[in-house]
């Protein structure tokens, strides 16, 4: 069996997915443009990374790329000539994809482009009109207050132009071409969690498993939200079947509490590994049900291809009151969080990677564990872990359950029950008949 | 879709519904008898009401059609000629189907005839025997343990013979032949709750009902209680498998909680209808299991029939104190309450109505609700409820899931997931593929 | 019908199975020898019971049956001559299975051949070794303490030589071949509760169902933990899909809660049984699911067999701090205890017997009960238990329900149920089509 939970220092783990986190932040991303093309750059840096350039205008779906948006300068400048507002501050000053400006006008005109939460005054939000030509900024409600009426300088610096869109695709063969898909969504400028956070994690998760020997294959995805995963579904229909599992991973640095979001189906593999990893995490833990809002497993999940994709966070979004706004930043994120977050993306894995069907050889009563070393010699006490462990495993391998349903049913951890399974396969106690794989959807067929 | 939710003014609709108790209130029903039948001929004239007579001796399944009893009059006098027991004051004094007497006897003799409620003192209980010949009073406690020794002066004016059953059926034909089952039983004298409540209410819903177009056609029966749904299941057994769903009304006055029993197959189109409803009226509210006591749902729900009929009340039998006894008088009975049970019958069937199938015509991904008006322009906030109700229908319309399975799975109202749906229709993005039913009962095959 | 419920008198009964306990405490028992002989023709003096002998060497599936043990003496004397440990002090001084001893060794030798409770410091452990070939003694931890140096005379009077495994098998034929299993251990020395409580209720049990007429045919099993079990299923593999359901007896003589542990299928007619008697006892119980550890439930729910065998207890193994301990002795055990638990396993044994799907013959409607005296003639009060009953199990008689299926929908003890079924039986409105049994094992085939 293979084990995934090779020596990971945590500690320097989690520093090196936040220096990474750090080298990002500063990077004005938006679906297209260059922002989005540097920060692929950088993860390429890491990892082998597939870049995939798709001009404006490219029907996938219901959905067009649409134009590629670029961003130089933006600001604000009031009567007095004092740039009240500037992109340099901030990447979140700017609404995301707005046109080109450059004019004056006065300030009762200048609100209506103006995004401010009035509940969290002094704090900017994160503002998007990607599919809605317009403009504006955004700003913390204490400042917006503090204008004063007049003629203000209004610039933005935009281009908005045909070009493409682009995306990072990495591909780590395994034994079989089943994938297991980690998707995340790299649009978001200057916010820290959501979702420098996935994308540290996903990239670290990448080199990480780039070094062993893995009966799946993983493909990593680093993409723009909602457009990306429309354009990557439409381009791969022809192999999305092979899709056996995924995780959508994001806001994976925070100190709240882990979530765990099923996927449509509900029951799939990666949907009882998850949870089955996150009820033995001795962590206080959570986890919901699907639903159709969210990041990129809403397209995953889109009833045409209902694919097993979940998402494993720790405080989802807008669950936590710095989502979405400029305190979404580096403060926000904890070193030793990521690093527990990876180490539960492996844990889970491990499972995948591990899961499968056992034939008991000597199914009838309990083969003599005694002379083979595998039970104590002195009777009297009860049974340790290992051979609980042992005694599960030859209960329950009977062709049907999978070490996971052992574990489930048990309520033992998977790595004891793996370890049982190891044992007794070492012992020539048990056979392996089977690697274990989700329930097939019902979904997408018909469609 | 059809919206049965039209303008009812719940103040008018509720003291309509209190009026026509209050006339019928004075009227002597029974099983048989002018009681009833002037019961459904006030009925009659507020909707079309197609009256049986079925003739005493009349087999029907393992009964027979009893005889038909007519009261005219019924006393007690004691030794000084006082008249301590009057038909005319309350109707409950006689126990129903008592054969006449005409006589005198010693007080110890007369006992055994006397029926009282000791916990209840100063309450009249109510008291039959149909199927039994015999004759009884019923009086409070503390009236009777008030008599004095000495010979009674007992006579009851009654008529127990040949005749017929009479029970009225109001049958509104919808686009389907698949029919709608609302019964009440109306052999109850001068009790409010139990049921004249379920008659007001019943009447007003075919009053409403009529004015519609609707998908189902709606039979409401007004029969005595056991005898005359076997009458009917007996006289109808060629057309019974056309019913899908059906209510039971009664006890839909009081200001007690409300309470749904579940037909014997428990999951039935109406028994999931009825539980959502309940569960987002805002209101305290209990589901039951079937059990084989009750109402007519007894016989609709017997094993060679299986109807999918549940029953809707608020505090059902036997668990309010005035059950069964002189205090279930008008004074028992709120309009609000009956207003607001109307409410909630309609929202039932307005789930029965509208509920279907249907196809999301772009599947793959979601489609581009923004180009359609359907999304929000500005990116970064969360989704509201009618952005969430869209996404739901797209994500489960896959040709499985009804609208009412999406608006359970979502945890959002009916009427949410309704006009999500229709609004997707309108948008070209839907299609319907089939009206919800009931899976099938694996009750009455094999009969 | 059979009603096993016969008038057994707690007090009698429990005191007569507390005087065989008694009897048969002082036999030092092991898993061959003459202990376990003896005990078996104890038993053989009240029930009919066939004595097995198996030959030492002889093969059974993984294990070979191990050579016979027989102690006649066994001790060790102190520097100064004082017995300090004696097997005529207690049976379990003497680990099972040591092999013969005669020597003198230093105190810092002997303590490797010592087994105490460190936290029990004044109870004897129990503990053998049956199949590593070593010596050793039990005693109270504060007595191994006070132990001084020097040399120590260490002597076990035993023999491990060729002969034979002794089992012991009643069988009580029924009606039908269909067999209902009854499995003891009887290898453990002087421990009362574990499990002498076990083979006092296994008998008494036994001698109960002679005198009776039954549909399942009673096989008690006799015999030696594990090794046991494995040699019956290995001599008995051709019969072994007659057993339709069992139960290991053990530790049913305890004060403590009642404890049902479910059989490894889970949902076999024996644990609904068990499940439903032990809710309408009115006493604090346990349901647990199967785990592979425990008694020889192990061998029989092994997945070659998957038996439906669970064990009814009071507080389970492990669970007592007495278990396995020289406290486990006569002082634990209550005659009232064993009584109540033999009243549970014959109401347990009354479902398995009287289980059976009916046909309603009336099933449009009810049928009148009231002409055939079955309804209360008045009406106007409430239902009660009786008529509840027949209105429960006329409503489900489908011929898909059982009788238990009816207990556990209606919440209503199975004896209530019982009963009406009979009365509508006596009626004529009733017919009995099949016998109820255990859903078929997923687990046996393809072995």
């Amino acid at each position: 069996m293979r084990d995934l939970m090779l020596e990971l220092d945590p500690e320097e783990t989690g520093a090196e997915m936040f220096r990474f986190m750090k080298e990002l932040f500063p990077i004005c991303r938006s679906i297209t443009g260059d922002g989005i093309r540097e920060t692929l750059h950088r993860i390429g840096e890491r990892i082998p990374l597939e870049l995939h350039e798709v001009p404006t205008g490219t029907q996938v779906f219901d959905w067009t790329v649409p134009k590629e948006w670029n961003i130089r300068d933006a600001y604000i400048e009031d009567p007095n000539g004092r740039r009240v507002v500037d992109l340099a501050d901030s990447n979140l000053h700017v609404v995301g994809y707005s046109v080109p400006v450059d004019t004056r006008m006065p300030l009762s005109q200048l609100r209506e482009h103006i995004h401010t939460l009035p509940e969290q005054p002094d704090l900017i939000p994160y503002r998007t009109s990607y599919y809605s030509e317009t403009w504006g900024f955004c700003m913390a409600q204490e400042e917006f207050q503090a204008l004063e009426d007049g003629e203000y300088v209004v610039r933005i610096d935009s281009s908005l132009e045909p070009g493409s869109l682009t995306y990072g695709e990495c591909y780590l063969p395994g034994e079989t071409e089943d994938e297991v898909l980690i998707s995340c969504h790299c649009c978001h400028p200057s916010l820290a969690n959501d979702n420098l956070s996935g994308i540290a994690l996903a990239t670290r998760l990448a080199e990480h498993l780039r070094g062993l020997s893995l009966r799946y294959s993983y493909r990593f995805l680093f993409i723009p939200g909602t457009i990306g995963s429309i354009v990557w579904l439409a381009h791969n229909e022809d192999r999305i079947s092979r899709v056996e599992n995924g995780l959508v991973v994001t806001c994976v640095g925070d100190a709240g509490q882990l979530t765990y979001k099923r996927s449509r189906r509900g029951d799939a593999l990666v949907d009882r590994a998850a949870e089955h990893v996150l009820r033995h995490s001795g962590q206080s833990y959570r986890v919901v049900d699907f639903s159709p809002y969210g990041y990129d497993e809403r397209q995953y999940c889109s009833p045409g291809f209902d694919l097993a994709v979940g998402s494993l966070t720790r405080t989802p979004h807008h669950e936590y009151p710095e989502y979405h706004t400029s305190a979404d930043n580096l403060d926000l994120v904890r070193p030793e969080a990521l690093a527990d977050s990876l180490g539960l993306y492996l844990r889970v894995l491990d499972v995948l990677e591990n899961d499968a069907t056992h034939v008991n050889l000597y199914p009838k009563g309990e083969p003599q564990l005694g002379k083979r070393g595998l039970y104590p010699p002195i009777g009297g006490q009860g049974a340790g872990t290992d051979l609980m462990a042992r005694l599960w495993v030859l209960n329950l391998s009977d062709g049907r359950s999978t070490l996971l349903t052992i574990a489930e049913r048990s309520g033992m951890p998977f790595a004891a029950i793996r370890g049982a399974a190891q044992a007794l396969l070492d012992g020539g106690l048990l056979e392996t008949t089977a690697p274990a794989s989700s329930p097939p959807s019902d979904g997408p067929k018909g469609w």
